[in-house]
């Protein structure tokens, strides 16, 4: 059954309140109408990693709280997707499930947690504070596509690699994608070195090997999808977003430098494979609904071919997100120094929407499985201010890019901290936060041999 | 510890025979100095899957096999490698041990299974016919990643998408490769839809869905991995072998049409993603020791980056593997036809050697995992009638392979199957044999909307 985007539900209701104090705290990213999905355990302890939910600064311990018999009076379906929610140390077994599952859940979720829970007493007990809790990844993920969505971004970086060519043909035709990584991707917190790869300069005659020196990160949304496709079958535009569980954010780190030199004729490999960091909590489609807004085409630009359009992209395809970068140097770090932002863009400024992304990976059959994980692209607005990686806030790496301190950026450089967050906000109705995705540069491991 | 790829021990003697009679056949692909590893289970029958040994014409069945009390007089070393392969329906559990325990494993199975045997008794009961037996993936494949290590493809296919340029300056410096799919990627059988896909015709203004036009096969080596890496660590050429569990065949389908429309700037998608054929058994590195070559370069290329070269490299670092691909075409098919070749390769004409890919994939620091699985990319050798794909034996497209029937081929024609087979001959030496990677075309199935 296909669950059209804007089609909200009583857990949408702005007015509703937990019994959670924290969550209905104004500008609180976890209110009752969130309920974000985690993976997570106390902090430095050894116990075994469990799904979590958030709520205000606490989380919802889902294998206590089934435990506690809180799901006992919901339905089959909600008491189903509890039990796969609960039963390991990933979401993949909730992801396999379906559309109206993960809303049966959602709707549970919602009435043991608002004011007037029946459940309160015995749910009070199933809560651990967030600020003691450490994450691992939400979902074992099979395989992970990176795809280039905003039109922004590839005009812009276009100009860097092919100054007489930006914007390829296929652009406006293609929601451009290729396979990413899936061994490193890691959670939010995730500390890495500065990768060693092969460049060559433009004067010399040989490449060498050696420290990246044109770091960067790239602000993404994250996919994580649900449900999908037996090898050989498509999935339609009409049923496409049941196959998405639900957003997070996601950092693609990439090392320009290596990028350039290894990236023709098979796309960029070493140049992204070293670390991508996505945030803790997966937002559902659900909770999003209230943020949806109209998709649409630039006066010039093509019309989707009937394989990537519907009507109900055009009404509400694409997702009223704010995104948002910050840095913390080490400097930063050691006076105390807040993480500052670098710049801001909106997913709903993406050339393609996820129904798109989905309906295009499948076309020729592909399957995709429960905890596949798609990234956006960098999502860059239409301002150069909005755009999502350094690359192109330093205009190539030739105009440096000031920080609040009087430090100065081309590139990431050891020590750096990036964080991404994200929020949809609409007049009237609660925030809805993704939390951090934060990733640390360390210094390159010495040269090999 | 290193395992040098020429170190023969007593599994490697040329002498020895197996109690299993039709190992010891003239010509066997499967004789008790190969002891390559599958899974599998009765064919139509709702068994476990389960790990199994090819010997001759039969299948060991690992889990029988040990529960028989044949391994229980082997070395600790030996026995944790037993239990590894028999607990599971996949060979992840073994290929996450090391280059010591599969090399402990070989050495009992081939002295259970060698003529003089004291066990031969108890597992003759745990021989099954392979005519009897289907085949799953022998791993839960994790990442997949596509290499690009035949210069004399590079070079052909390089002309066709680019006549200016076609050999790109990255080449002779940078093994090049690009993360692939893996959900798509199954055993030898597999029976798949050919795809659909966007493309434009050279003189058309806009571009439009349909079924695949160019449907192509390549002629590839697949390596699984074992052991791996930790994430922010390299491995050197010394050690990258002993990471490598052993070779398959791979039969990476290719929509031609899709792919050039497609694959600028970030790489191959679509075009790669709906299907991927391999070969039933992996045949460990240590089978293979006896059939390694000296790994060379022509007198104008550049030598490799230290961190691509060794000694070991230069001495043995090349497999005299000898690679075929057939076809068989419904008409052939209907007429009792056997599959007839299209050609045949040998894997010591690659330009970039096994250790080299794993050293190049992990220098960034890029984790690797037991199951991960890589693709050596089209093997085509340096004559034109050694090319691994038909894009290249019918010169692009333009002049029609014809097959003994008088039937011709362009591109894949509906109902044709594409058998690929390789196998490692040396004077004095018993034949390693790979299996077959079958895979066969279905009508595409009708547009969506």
């Amino acid at each position: 059954m296909s669950l059209p985007s804007v089609k909200l539900n009583e857990t949408h209701d702005p007015e509703l309140r937990s019994w959670v104090a924290s969550a209905n705290a104004e500008g609180c990213p976890f209110p009752v109408q969130n309920l974000p999905y985690g993976i997570f355990r106390r902090a430095g302890s050894d116990e075994a990693w469990r799904a979590g939910v958030a709520i205000g600064d606490r989380i919802l311990d889902l294998q206590a709280a089934q435990a506690a018999g809180a799901f006992s009076g919901f339905d089959e379906t909600a008491r189903q997707a509890v039990h796969a929610a609960a039963q390991g140390a990933t979401l993949n077994a909730l992801m396999a499930l379906d559309a109206p599952a993960w809303s049966a859940l959602r709707l549970a979720l919602s009435r043991v947690l608002r004011t007037g829970s029946a459940h309160q007493a015995e749910l009070a007990a199933c809560l651990v504070p967030q600020a003691g809790v450490e994450h691992a990844l939400p979902a074992a993920i099979g395989d992970y596509t990176d795809f280039y969505t905003s039109i922004h971004h590839a005009t812009a970086v276009g100009k860097l690699f092919r100054p007489d060519n930006p914007l390829l043909p296929n652009y406006k035709w293609v929601p451009i994608g290729y396979h990413g990584r899936a061994s490193s991707i890691a959670v939010s917190g995730q500390q890495f070195r500065r990768p060693l790869g092969q460049t060559r300069a433009p004067d010399a005659q040989a490449p060498s090997l050696g420290p990246c020196r044109r770091l960067d990160y790239e602000l993404e949304v994250g996919i994580f999808i649900g449900g999908g496709n037996a090898l050989g079958e498509s999935v339609a535009m009409a049923q496409a977003e049941d196959k998405v569980f639900g957003l997070c954010l996601l950092n693609d780190w990439s090392a320009r430098d290596v990028q350039s030199w290894e990236y023709q004729p098979l796309g960029p490999f070493l140049s992204k494979s070293f670390a991508s960091t996505i945030s803790p909590w997966i937002v559902t489609l659900e909770a999003l609904a209230p943020y949806r807004c109209a998709w649409t085409r630039a006066g010039g630009d093509p019309q989707p071919l009937p394989y990537l359009d519907s009507a109900t992209l055009r009404e509400t395809g694409a997702f009223d997100l704010q995104l948002e970068v910050l840095i913390q140097t080490s400097a930063m770090r050691e006076a105390g120094q807040a993480p500052q932002r670098l710049s801001m863009s909106n997913f709903r400024d993406s050339y393609w929407s996820v129904s798109q992304l989905v309906a295009h990976h499948t076309v020729n059959g592909c399957n995709l499985r429960p905890g596949d994980f798609l990234g956006s692209g960098t999502q860059s607005g239409p301002r150069p201010d909005e755009a999502g990686s350094l690359l192109e806030l330093s205009g190539g790496g030739k105009q440096a890019v000031v920080l609040p301190n009087g430090e100065k950026r081309l590139f990431i450089e050891d020590g750096d901290t990036i964080v991404m967050r994200a929020a949809a906000r609409r007049d009237g109705l609660p925030l809805i936060g993704f939390g951090e995705a934060a990733g640390t540069v360390l210094p390159a491991r010495s040269l090999p041999l």
